[in-house]
Formats: structure tokens, sequence, C-alpha cells
């Protein structure tokens, strides 16, 4: 390894050139010298604590919501922020999707996120398929973690349906910082975090039939296929233990004393084809019994497959680890009350929802009492019931898919009626429009269950909008619930396809940064290499450092200029630019875009971010900075020169 | 070739199946069997003409938006449709981005589109970096074309800056139809459409100073180095003609006789670094010789390089293509009047926007006129002015950028007191939150200027909304100008980076479908390929050829099912499946997932689409759909087999 010559600027000749320019500038003597240093003396005079919302949830300017929205996207693979009541669109956090804005996907640091837990049979695929990774995902449910039945701020989960995975985002620089992919299971699809006494286990369900090892040796054969529930230990992102399970698994929910999980099944059947599926009356709810699994995981009473500790909890294998309890064709929603007593089952294809009295749990495990004894409520709401959500007075909301309404009705008033009193649990029905999937109060998963909105997410908006082609949008709709009548104020166009939503109070994310720390994990594995080449990433970079035909660029930004204002390669060579921001401001992101590369990354204030590519064209090539940041940003741009191969 | 035995349903056994599985869901007869065409139902009843907006902007729950609105997305590589005045996002259009949802940058027709025009050069480069297009963009512009001085609701044209590339989007579909790599240009920044007598051309700027032939021959000797300037015919998708200039080109407009083009340079020093492009007080605007330029191309007085029609319109050749006439210190913006007349040159480092009369510049071109004759006015704004829009009362509204404000001007006023007279033409300034850059008018950049609405693109947002993280959203804010003052009513986060934006009244939008024609040429080489292989696409599809190693699926869609419940190929076989969506109603898109394979795409009511992959992996793999279309569209899915390679 050596050191090339560089056409580098010191730290000092660097803001020497910028003072020089401004000097030039003759007309602006001073002002623009304050450059972005003049964005915060505007800002704190706006500055100022959340003011209450419009009755339709409009904000006025300057003014903050009054709740973050976290949003999956669906086959869209990126995690949303809203703001809530506003429905704005605060960021796009890509997860399982490329982004070509922050160069998720593409950079190093991301590639290793995503190579991480990689299978050798999907990095077999990939490199048939000329990929390092797979850029799409499916990413349905997206849930906070908790600490006793609370959101705590820490992490969210989320899966991806297509491609079986889970990834975590942290909250403290909303950046997904783990994925993995899920051994066994096939189609990653119900994924909610453990709620007592905190996430120590995300559990995720498997939905699809398949063997389960799958490899071809047996294919047609169902008696050989099987579904797999998954508990994955939170903190280290692996898998903590599995659960084979008869009939498939859909959306799944976990309890306020950290004893049970449960999940759907909408194909008890274990059909292959539609009819096949939809063939019982019956289908059922899957009772998870953590104790009794942590307990048989910890005697070793467990069957290693693909290097994952996995149970047996099919009917059939007559074990403590799982309860089945029939509930009408294909239940959907699974959904645990913050009364921390009530499970609500949704039936989709039967009008009702079943509510399942928690505390019967026991009885039916140890004592041989009948799975349904646990029913105390199964109100008929409408058709189609999909999904439900809770406010903190003991009130229910459920989606009718089919009769596109919202029904609101309590939970209490349904276990009088199913007693046999004459009550009508039923309390308002409210038409959405169209076809409603998932839909969420505030903080209604939690012990801090609200009672202001509820967002219901819309699978069709039709004519809801200006038409924008055969592609439409989806309709997140925001609901007024403090009255006694459900309002509907305010339609919100979503890009496919947000299943599923969770809302959440400021204070909860207090500790949310604006600028990266130096020593953030997420460029480790960089830091390292920096080390090896003898560069202090802390410091001001402008080296090259070439290593047989790889060559590494360290360089370092400040607005409005990289360190280097030109570097040179030679065709052939794999070149690895790392860029580390300076600037130390609020919102200063810089960005590195390599022009007719394919090649562009995000560089927030004080991160360090790093891309490869091989350089096979000889000739110049401009970088430049693409994420607006100062004046002179258009001028924040150098040269690399390839040179042509000799001979 | 050979058809293979398949398990496949025929069209009256499938909506036998659906119906079966109707009837099995018992507790619900009749109304399930509605589906999704009881969506139809409740349509109608909510439909209308827009209604008027509130004075924040806001929009009433199913009331529609007053514009559209297309709005670039920088560095994240799609087109955005907006609804004005309430700011929703209502679609994404991918461009140069991959898209996980739509599948574009993976199906085959998306891939055609990409690779149609691309350069030996980049295919080179993408082959050594073992990728197939490039998956990112940088798209800061994007205009409709014009008929006539007006919108013509055709097509809308768009700049990668990162790739050198064009896009073209078609306006009656709302996809991508025609990316164009630009030979000899390098990083395409500012993008505008001809506006007189119609858009044949489409004008792009090449911002980046490389030696024209790039290979490496030449590489640090700046004389061999030249920006420039490609006229592309907007109907056949490929370059028209090329000006080689001085110095760079920023950002570009035409004027309302077809004469003229303009481009604003901030480099004319061809510095290499920020000191050198800083250098002197002086740059220019590029006024091109439409006419003169045709003129020299018919004559055959023309350079061919790379397949394309270059003349030199450098300062040096002294031809009759170019004038260049000296602006302050690296004029930025560049916008045509509705009033046919006024050229608005932005300074950005200069406080000015100098006001340039069109009809001054035939005496320049062909009397020898001073190039600064045509100055007409040039009012000292403020400090960092970027962009001007235009209302339809002859007032102009410039960005400062480091003022972080608008300021409204009078454009007579501002000549009558270049011309001495003691007028202000500045009648308002209003503080916006942060830096802004583009700013629009409704149709400003159209002889069809309205009064009511502007958006100001601000480049930074800092603390207007909940903290998210390091990276911040942009704010788009919305500012009413129908009084005397602006006032600022709604604040508008986005994803990194929108630069640009138009708005359109609906009436200019009415071609735009609902639903695919069967004969779209978007997927006419699929129909090609399929003819080829006896099927038509337009009929029930449920087959599989095979064509050595290569196999061809072809199945068609009818919510809630695919034709093929199962299809079985051989390890290391390239699967092409070819999907058509045979639902005709509104919004019912279906997608195709291929579970652990990273494969997922769009089909839109009376879509084909088609994508292809290896099967690496034996064993049996579900595929599903990922768009909600039913009730039952969590069982609309079938089975893979992959066969084990035998020995």
């Amino acid at each position: 390894m050596d050191k090339q010559d560089t056409k580098g600027l010191s730290r000092r000749s660097l803001f020497g050139a910028t003072a020089g320019s401004v000097a030039l500038a003759g007309s602006l003597p001073g002002r623009l010298a304050l450059g972005l240093g003049g964005i915060g003396a505007v800002t704190a005079a706006t500055s100022g604590a959340a003011l209450a919302a419009g009755a339709d949830g409009s904000i006025a300017p300057g003014q903050l919501d009054d709740y973050y929205g976290f949003w999956s996207s669906g086959q869209a693979g990126e995690l949303r922020i809203l703001g809530i009541p506003s429905m704005r669109e605060l960021m796009r956090v890509p997860v399982f999707n490329r982004c070509s804005a922050t160069g998720w996907g593409q950079t190093n640091e991301s590639l290793h996120i995503h190579q991480r837990t990689m299978s050798e049979k999907t990095k077999k695929h990939l490199a048939a398929n000329g990929k390092k990774i797979h850029d799409n995902g499916d990413l349905h449910h997206v849930h906070m973690s908790f600490t006793e039945g609370k959101y705590d701020g820490r992490f969210l989960f989320m899966n991806d349906k297509a491609n079986t995975r889970v990834a975590r985002v942290r909250c403290d620089v909303m950046k997904t910082d783990a994925i993995l992919e899920i051994p066994n299971a096939k189609g990653i699809h119900g994924l909610r975090p453990q709620k007592w006494p905190r996430s120590n286990y995300v559990f995720c369900n498997g939905e699809d039939e398949a063997p389960l090892v799958n490899d071809g040796s047996t294919m047609r054969d169902v008696s050989t296929y099987v579904n797999i529930f998954t508990a994955v230990d939170a903190d280290e992102w692996q898998v903590a233990w599995q659960v084979k399970v008869s009939g498939n698994l859909d959306n799944c929910d976990a309890d306020y004393t950290g004893k049970w999980a449960f999940s759907t099944s909408y194909n008890s059947e274990m059909g292959m084809t539609l009819a096949e599926m939809t063939e019982s009356e019956m289908d059922h709810v899957v009772i998870f019994n953590i104790e009794e699994i942590e307990k048989a995981i910890a005697a070793g009473q467990f069957e290693e497959i693909n290097g994952v500790k996995v149970v047996d909890g099919r009917k059939e294998a007559n074990s403590q680890f799982t309860r089945y309890i029939p509930i009408a064709n294909n239940p959907h929603g699974c959904n645990m009350a913050p009364d921390k007593k009530h499970l609500c089952v949704a039936g989709k294809l039967s009008p009702t929802v079943t509510v399942l009295d928690i505390t019967k749990f026991d009885a039916i495990f140890y004592e041989n009492a009948e799975p349904r004894s646990a029913v105390v409520a199964e109100p008929e709401l409408g058709l189609g019931p999909l999904h439900t959500a809770f406010d903190g007075r003991g009130n229910a909301y459920t989606s009718l898919f089919l009769d596109s309404q919202v029904v609101k009705w309590n939970i209490e008033d349904a276990i009088r009626a199913y007693a046999g009193e004459k009550v009508n649990p039923i309390k308002h029905k409210l038409d959405v429009h169209y076809q409603p999937g998932h839909l969420k109060t505030v903080m209604g998963e939690t012990l801090d269950a609200t009672n202001d909105w509820l967002v219901c997410l819309c699978k069709f908006s039709k004519d809801r909008f200006l038409n924008v082609g055969p592609l439409k949008a989806e309709n997140d709709q925001l609901i007024d619930i403090s009255g006694d009548e459900m309002k509907l104020v305010h339609d919100g166009p979503t890009f496919a396809e947000p299943h599923d939503a969770i809302a959440v109070h400021p204070s909860i994310m207090s500790g949310i940064k604006s600028v990266w720390d130096r020593q953030d994990p997420m460029w480790a594995e960089t830091r390292k290499q920096a080390e090896a080449d003898g560069i202090d990433l802390d410091d001001w970079c402008d080296t090259v450092i070439r290593d047989g035909n790889k060559v590494r660029v360290y360089m370092s930004s400040v607005a409005p200029s990289f360190s280097l204002e030109e570097f040179t390669v030679q065709e052939g060579d794999e070149v690895t630019v790392i860029v580390t921001n300076m600037d130390e401001i609020d919102d200063l992101t810089h960005g590195f875009t390599m022009g007719n590369h394919g090649v562009a990354m995000e560089v927030g204030p004080q991160q360090t971010a790093s891309v490869t590519f091989v350089a096979a064209m000889p000739g110049v090539y401009w970088y430049y900075c693409q994420w607006f940041c100062h004046a002179l940003h258009m001028e924040m741009r150098g040269r690399m020169f390839v040179e042509p191969k000799k001979g």
C-alpha cells in the first residue's frame, strides 16, 4: 500500500478558498459569509412547542404535529414517518428497497447490514442473478419496542413478506441497523414485539407452507409442509427459537404479561389452492405459551434445523407449547386490547370478531378446558372484519373490508351481549373510502391508548383524488374519535401499499438526534479499514490509498467543498470512496454522486459513508454533492481521472 | 419449444373456484359475491367536481384538488404527482430509480426502456460492476409538453444529472416510456421543452466540463474540455442536434416564438476548482438561435460526434448559433415571463435579477448590437436570488436563497426604474423556511399563468417538523398570492430533494386513463415474444413454454386468482413470468411477487408485465399478489416448483 499524490486541499486552504470566492462575489460582502450559519438565527424565532391542530387535523405553518406516525409501505419496502394529525410524510427510511437518494442498497455500510445474515442459498440465487442483495421487499407491519407495555423509543421492527426477512430501525438516527433472513420459515407476514417485561423477542409469522428442508427433495407431498413461528432476539437480531405449527400463520400479537403470543391462521386446511384454503367453516388462532417454550429450549429439548432451535407445536405433537382455538372462516386481524385481558380476532369471511379472555388460557393449557371456553364475546359487526384498534375508554374499532366501514363497538357490552343480556355493543358505523385494512388509534397497542385520532388505511382510493392513471394511491383516512360518533376529517393518499402504522407521542422520541455521533457503529467496518490504512476518520481526510488494484479514497466534506478536488485511478481499479461530513449543523446533509457511474449516497452531519465501484471507463468524471448545502452547492464538485489501461 | 403440463385453471374453472369459496363462506351469502364490484356503487355517489379549498389550502375528504402538481425528486430519481393546494402526494412515478413496489428497473418492459439508448461505454461500466442498468438518478426538473405556449397534457420531460440522461413520462398512463442517455454532454442539468409552435425539442444543458471525446486520451488539459447544449427530438426521443458552448450550462428556458432558447452559465471561467469557478465578476447567459442552428443542420454544416450532429457555438467560433450576454456573478435561474417578452436571469452571488428583452436579440445577432443592449432592467432584490416565477398580472416572484425569502416584484416597474424613473419594483417580501430554490406559480411557465398559488421549494426544514433524525425533509411551502401581499399557508415536508415542480389544471389532463389499453406499446416486445410462442396475450393464458433452458410462464390474473396455481421449472432455468391482468375495474391493480427471489412487479388493470430471473434454488416457492385486490387477496397465490438438477 502506498499513498498517492493528490491535489488535496488542507482544511485551512479549503476554508481559504471558500472565503476567497465570497470575497470575489463583490456585491455581497458580509452576508454571504453567513452561509448556512444564517439559518440558525431564523430558526430560533420560529421553534416552539406543538400547538393544537385544526378540526380537520391541519397544522399551521411552523407548528409541529402532535404525534409521530410510523408507517409501513408494503411492496415499496420502506418505512415512512408521518406527522399526525397533518398526515404529512416527514421522512422515508429505506429498509428493504434500493434508495436512489440515500444510496441504501449500494453503500458498503448498507450492504454489510443486508449481507450479514444472508443464507448460503440466497447468496447462490443472487450470484446466479448477478445481484448482491434483494432490492425489493414487502413491508407490512411496523411496531416499536416496548418496556412494560409502553413504547420505549428504542427500535422499530418490521417484516419483509417477499423475501422472508425482518429488519430493525434505530430510533435515535432513524436508519435501518439490522436485517435478518429468517431460516426455515417462508414469507414472514405478521410481526409483533413482546410487550412485557420488555421486547426481548419480536414474534414473526411464517405465512407460506413449504417443506421444512426446502431443497427440492420433497415438493408436492404436502404432508412434508410446515409453517414456522419465529421469536427473534430483539437485541442480538438473531433467531432465539422457532415453533412448528399446524396450519399457516397470518397476523400476530402479544399480551401484557409476556406469557402469551397469538397468531391467526386462515389456512388451517393446509390447502394449496384458493378453493382448498377456504374450504373449512372454521380455522383457528394459535396460542403460544412463551414460558413453556423457553423452558424446553433451556432444557435442550429442541431440534436444531439450519442452526436454529426448533420445537414442535403442531397439533399432533400434543405439546404444551401451543393451543388451537377454533375461529370462524379465515380469521385475519389479531389484536390485544389495552385492558390487558381481551384478544380480538377478526373473522374476515365471517362477520364476527371473536373476543378471547386470555386469563382463561391457563385452563386450556393446564386443565384441559375446551379451547373455545376462552371465548367471551363474538359480536356480529358487518362484512369482512379485518383488524381492530382500541381507545382508552374500552371501545374497539374494527375495519369492515367488504362494507367499506369502520365499526365502533364496546368490548364490555359485547361480552354482556354474548352472556345473554339485551345490549347492542355497536356504537357507530362510519363509511370509509374504500375497503379498509389495518386501522390505528394513537398508541392503541399499548397501555397508553388515547382517545383522539384513528387512522384507517384503505386499500382503494378510486375517485377520491385527481386521476393519476391506472395505478392509484391507497387512502389513509384520518378520523376524529374524541366524540360519541366517529368523524372523517381527512383523506390521505399514499403510495403502494401501507398496510399498517403506529402513532407515538413525541415525548417517547426524546432520544432522537440531529447530528451523528462520530463513534456510531454504523460505519464500524469502514473505521476498521481506515485504521488499517493509517487514516483517522475523525480528522480531516484527503488521502488516496492504493492496495493492489483496490483504491481507497478518503475525503472530508465541509460546505461547499470536498477535501479532494480531484483524484486519479487506473481503468479497472476497484475504487472505494469514503466521505466524512465534517459539518456539525442540523440538517446539513451532504451527498456524494459520481457522475455517469450510477453511484450516489447520503452523508449526514458528522456521518461517514462509503461506496465501492469498478472504474471501467477511462476519462474524466465529475463527482458532486447532491444534497443542497450552500449557496455555492453547485460548485461543490471535483474530478476523478480514470487513466486508460496501458498496452 | 414444447408446451409443458401445468396445473392451470381455465377461466371457467377459476370463476368457479372463486364462486365456490364464496359459497363456502357460509355466513356471507350474497354480499361477498359483490367483491370489488361493490366499490363502483359507492363511488358514483361521492364523485363530483373539484370544490374550493380552505384558506389554508386544505381539501375536505372526498373533494378533489384544484391542480395537478408534477414534482421532481432530485436524487430520489422519481417523478411525484401532488395535489395543489392540499400538497398531498397522489402518486410516485419511478423514472431513474429502482422501485420495489412497481418492479421498475426489474421488469423486462422497464429494462427495455432503460437499455434502448444505452451507450457501449455505459454497458461496459455496468457489466464490470455486475449491473444491468443504473439504479439511481438525480431528477431536478420536470416540464410538460407545450402546444402554442400552453401545456398540452401529452408528456412530461425530466433530466438525470447523475448519469447524463433525460426521460419522458406519458401523461395518459403516467409511466416512463423513454429514457435517453445523451452522448457527448456531461451531467444534464437544466431542461426545458420548446414552447412554440409545440415541443418539437426538449433543450438540455450539459453542466459538467469534460473532454468531448472522453476516453482518457486527454484528461488534465482543460483546453480540450467543452460543454454541450442538446436539443432532443421530443417525439422520437433521440438527439436532434447539439451545440458546443463556451463556459458551462446551468438552467435553461425557451421563448414563446420558438426562435430562442437560453442557458445560464455559472462557470464561464471554465474553472476546475471552487475558487476558479467563482473568480470572474461576470458570467453569462447563452442565447441559442434555433433557426440558424436548424439551417446549418439541414445544410449538412455539422460535425458528427458519437452519431450526433454537433455545431460549434463557442465564442471563438463566431457563429450565428449563439450570443453570450454578460450577467453578474454565477447566474442560476433562467425564466421566461408569460408576457412573451422578458427573460429573467437570477444572479445567485449578485443580489440582482437581470431582465432581458428578447425582441432585442435580433439586433445582437444580426446588427452587431452590444450583448447587454438587451438588458431592460436589473432590480436589486436581496441576497442569493435563484429562480423567478410569474403570475398573470405582470408580477414576478424571486427566491432569495441567502435571505430565506420570496420577493414579489413588478416587471414593468423594474423596467421603469432601470430607465431612471423613481419607482420601487419590490411589492412584498415574505420569509420562507429555509433557503428556497425553485418556486412555482400555477402554469406560470405558460401563457395560462394564474394568480392563486405559489409553491416555494425550500432546501432546509430544520425545526419546522417533528425531528426525524439527522436526515430531514425539505419544505415545500404553499403561498397564497391572490392578494397584494403573499401569505404563507402551509408547510409541506418532502423527501430528498425536489428541485422543481409545475402545476397544471385538470382540464389539460383529460386524456388520463384508469385502465390500460390492451394494444399499449409498453409491452410490445413482450407481445412479439408471445406471438412467436403462439400465445394470444389478450385471451386467457395458462401456458408454460420451454425453449432450451429458457422457460416462459404465461398467466392471467382475475381477483383473487392467478390462472396458474402452480408451475414447474428446472434448477438453473431462466424463467420469464408474463402476467396479464384481466380485470377491467378502476384501481384494480394486481401484483406478482415471487417469494425469496427478489422479484415483484405491478400489473395494472388490463396491463401485461413480465419479469425474468434464474431459478437457482431447488424447492417450493410461493408467488403471490402484493397489491390488495379482494377479500381473498391473501389467498391469491401459487407455487413454483424448482426441480433439482439431475446428476
